[in-house]
């Protein structure tokens, strides 16, 4: 194969991420070369800041700028209610629902034994700490793992620990069902279980 | 939208690749945090460096570290064959057949009215010197610009140009007719056609 050096490193680093195949990282590489100089240097340089610009936020663990984030820091946000979820990009969605006023709480991860990842290895304990801390203010917590296994049974974990540590604080867990605009008639057994389940009077 | 500049910053440089949506690009950003800091430099090194340590070559202006590239300079490649192709990585899949010994040419793009690319836009006139240098050793031209309208088109330009130049050198165009494995009943019509006029007996 000939295919000059620089080339096939950037191809190689491409085929690293998730979702990007042998095929589709040489279309990148290949197109990058018509790029211009200081657009590639912009990129590189977004890159290689992109974890020295950027902190775990010391309060609710999404990355972030500042230490507070934006969210912890916003005087104008409900610090009665905290949304766990599992990952930073799970609050974006949050936030574009405009609808969610109150803080968040991001685990980075869900329990996983089948790889290796225990209640531990994720930012539960943090959480914890935090209820302890602010168990006067806080009315209410929304566990929003994803409608997974590991994303239940991170909930599950979740539901058990909190309740034990304090029994005035609501638990709730993000409302099971079909999506907007979904068929019916395609939707699984589960799904339509909870949806029954989850009914609510109109 | 309560996102951290450094990740702004890499998923706006990701969405402008092609194929690759604000979606993919705030996945592969939020991915790349998990990513050792090492291995980001690593990529970030390959993107500045990819247009620095690449030349294109003088002979048959493909990407490659060394002027002239490793096909041009190889002694055992057959120099009486070129073949012209529109793009660097349409090479590699020729190189992947194992069938082609010659030498290539890379147009690096194809005429396109449209987009205002004209003859003078990409490199014609290198191969037209090419010919007029080596018309002597030369002895097939084989046009394997992509089977779209703007690549006939270049074929057809190319033609009647390297006629111009020499009658004596063959000039071909790739075999046009159905790929191996395709469905003869969802073969468009076009295709169909080509696969009749370019019959062979067997």
């Amino acid at each position: 194969m000939k295919i000059a050096r620089p080339l096939r490193r950037l191809i190689e680093a491409f085929e690293k991420l998730p979702g990007i195949g042998p095929k589709t990282a040489q279309r990148l590489t290949y197109y990058l070369l018509h790029v211009p100089q200081a657009e590639l240097e912009e990129f590189a340089k977004g890159l290689s800041s992109l974890k020295k610009d950027t902190v775990v936020c010391s309060i609710c663990k999404n990355v972030s700028e500042n230490d507070p984030c934006e969210i912890c820091s916003d005087v104008h946000r409900d610090k009665e209610t905290i949304l766990v979820v599992e990952q930073p990009l799970d609050i974006l969605a949050f936030e574009k629902t405009g609808k969610y006023f109150g803080s968040y709480h991001v685990l980075h991860g869900a329990i996983n034994p089948l790889e290796n990842i225990g209640p531990d290895e994720i930012f539960i304990e943090p959480l914890i700490q935090r209820l302890k801390k602010n168990g006067k203010t806080l009315k209410e917590i929304i566990i929003a793992t994803n409608p997974t296994m590991e994303g239940e049974a991170t909930s599950m974990y979740l539901n058990k620990k909190l309740k034990a540590q304090s029994s005035r604080i609501k638990i709730s867990r993000l409302g099971m069902g079909v999506p907007t605009g979904a068929d019916l008639e395609y939707s699984d057994e589960t799904t339509l279980t909870q949806a029954i389940e989850g009914r609510r009077q109109i």
